[in-house]
């Protein structure tokens, strides 16, 4: 199987001013050509750092991506160092500098003397179109490995890799190999518990096939992984063991894919012509920002009010004043009228709510950061187990989280809990 | 100067499954400690990557972090790797036991034979508790090298990160340096006509002071690095480059700091005790999301209507159903009523509002995807600029902008720019 070693180049990286988002998506896009990353490695903007990787890359892999470094200033020096390491020079690329002059010729002021330098390119480099950007792909080969850097801007890189795959430059049929992911997703059991639930299936797995856990918002993911040489004696293979793990743990399933909590929900919604908003307080829009993150929400997702202030949640929410001011904002009464507010005012199927402290501050005893209300909603004719609509038709369940660690985590957890909750609600 | 290498373990990294966003929050808090970070690296959970990282990470720098492979499942071998390693052994650890029993007393079921791995710790690590998570965190030394390891669990490094660094685990005296960084953002000026602007002070920089350019969101931020052994030369040093770079770019300075935009807009509306709201369409929350982020947002940030559907951007918002379906949502007279009826709305001093074609699909010739409108919108006694408030008193600026890349891109930007928007139009 071809193996890929990941450069990402850029002192942001390194001093932590910015996160490396750009490794995952190009491992994606290798692991759907059949190519294993082996390593990702970030450096620094210097030249024997990026030698140096340079070198472990090649020494270990038959394809080397490197992004960044690619820009018109003194701080990048990707091309420089290519330049040396490959032992070529630059010179003057016509496409390039036409391509430049199209992208900025309503911007006349962009093109000054240091823009001219995009269209310098490594004499021994193959050239390949940068869509949206002005820094070209740059393609070399050593010693049966293919080196490719590209921009680390990351709309760019993924354009860019959009085009090395589609135009399979990094195709090799000699050594044609698979690897497939079948992931699962699992709720209302403890990661240990379940491993010995499924111990004797893991411990006698062929070899080829690799299980592994991936803990996430009171869910664990399980990712069935193989590879193999031949397609479809892999799929059948990989199909065969992942039903029969499908089948152990069947009673905790809530997705039969490891897609986000959000994308599952969505489809659920939209196979059943079903539309959902959100009221938040403490999770201020990020499950907003969650059910609408992925093309296609618009079949099912209305809209949201986040309730930030308790003048909101009173004025637009319909949440009653002596409710608020009696149980306060983060209580079971006033996250339930929110939930159904929401899907009063906006006039929706289904809706989540939340309301919580997320902290470092507003904390108390009885209250402390990390506790979080959330509520589901759904109108509906029925009664749903324990729960019965009430005069207005809309059932609520509620929940009170108590979660650890920080802002950003209370956040993102009550929210993927909100929507998982809805989502095993409307399974049941 | 001691120097880092960070090693995060876990095949989804190289998979793409998991963003790896440990390292740039551990490389922050190491730049804190005078700790400059030579390199990351990312590999799967397997014995040979590992050993082939660990011994690369300790042959080039004083401290090497590791994180991930601490579970207690058989995907997780991290610990094992570690023991054969430093050529020790497993032993129980009664402190651990004790803490992991307490973390889960009141939840029996996972007290199970796997969790009481946990408490195995090898012989020859110095163990630190980890105060939210059942993995311990271990500590070995070799060659001058300090070697720890961690949860991979994002809340539960960030803990262990604080606990290392406040019971000064990483502290080295002896070759106490230190690193600085000061970041100003610029707006309306192409990075290459700002790199010729300053080209004369940035070629005499001192050696030990060196500059960045990070484009974002249609903003430039400008890292000024210095390194030195002495905190107050340093500091005087640095400063004074600074200054004059702050003078050289001043006409285009929209912030004295590489803080998130949405924090330089809050610091603006707590000093200027106003308050802020969002009505989102294609950003989704993402405008509302980015203002609630960071702590103490409840001075400022009151809450948003996110009006996906036509429906809600009408009922809720306000918007003329004539203009709705004379212009379209994704128009100059819809966003600017968004903005200006969630000012009404939620009884806000300024607010954001976004409509737009985040795609991948809905394109059309007149407004392909990217085309995104902006408003955004402040009460006012008086007029501002050209800008004459309404009869409601409320002035409106707006923008169509046409941006490039994919729905995560074209949300992400249309979000941030929005917020410089309102930003520069306060400062004015």
């Amino acid at each position: 199987m071809q193996t890929a070693t990941i450069i990402t180049i850029g002192d942001e990286l390194l001093i932590g001013q910015v996160v490396d988002t750009n490794s995952a998506y190009m491992a994606v896009r290798l692991n759907e050509q059949g190519v294993s990353v082996k390593e990702i490695l970030s450096v620094h903007d210097e030249r024997e750092a990026i030698v140096s990787a340079l070198e472990r890359a090649i020494s270990q892999s038959e394809i080397v991506l490197l992004t960044g470094g690619l820009g018109p200033t003194k701080d990048d020096i990707t091309k420089h160092v290519l330049c040396e390491f490959f032992s070529t020079y630059l010179v003057e690329n016509k496409q390039v500098e036409a391509h430049v002059r199209d992208l900025y010729k309503n911007r006349p002021e962009v093109l000054n003397r240091l823009t001219a330098t995009q269209w310098q390119v490594p004499a021994a480099a193959q050239i390949i179109e940068n869509k949206i950007g002005s820094a070209p792909i740059m393609l070399f080969r050593r010693e049966g490995t293919t080196i490719v850097s590209m921009p680390g801007v990351p709309e760019e890189m993924r354009c860019a890799m959009d085009t090395l795959i589609a135009e399979e430059y990094l195709a090799d049929t000699a050594s044609k190999a698979f690897i497939l992911h079948r992931t699962l997703r699992v709720a209302g059991i403890p990661e240990s518990a379940l491993a010995i639930l499924i111990e004797q299936w893991e411990t006698n797995l062929p070899k080829n096939l690799h299980l592994a856990y991936l803990p996430q918002y009171r869910t664990i993911r399980l990712r069935l992984s193989g590879t193999g040489n031949e397609l479809d004696s892999l799929t059948h293979q990989l199909d065969t063991e992942f039903q029969t793990l499908q089948s152990l743990v069947s009673e905790y399933v809530v997705a039969q894919t490891g897609e986000p909590l959000e994308v599952v929900l969505g489809s659920y919604l939209k196979a059943h012509n079903m539309t959902v908003a959100s009221a938040e307080s403490c999770t201020g829009g990020k499950v907003a920002s969650l059910l609408n993150k992925h093309a296609g929400s618009s079949a099912f997702y209305k809209g949201s009010v986040v309730a930030y202030s308790n003048e909101v949640k009173e004025q637009v929410l319909g949440v009653c004043k002596t409710d608020l001011e009696q149980y306060g904002a983060v209580s079971e009464q006033v996250v339930g009228q929110m939930a159904k507010g929401v899907i009063k005012v906006l006039q929706t199927d289904c809706a989540i709510a939340t309301s919580g402290i997320a902290g470092p501050d507003g904390g108390t005893k009885e209250k402390p950061v990390g506790t979080v209300w959330i509520a589901v909603a759904k109108k509906t004719a029925d009664s749903v187990g324990s729960l019965t609509a009430d005069a207005e038709g809309i059932s609520v369940y509620t929940e009170c989280l108590h979660l650890r660690g920080d802002r950003e985590a209370i956040t993102d957890n009550a929210s993927a809990i909100a929507i998982l909750r809805l989502l095993q609600w409307l399974e049941k």
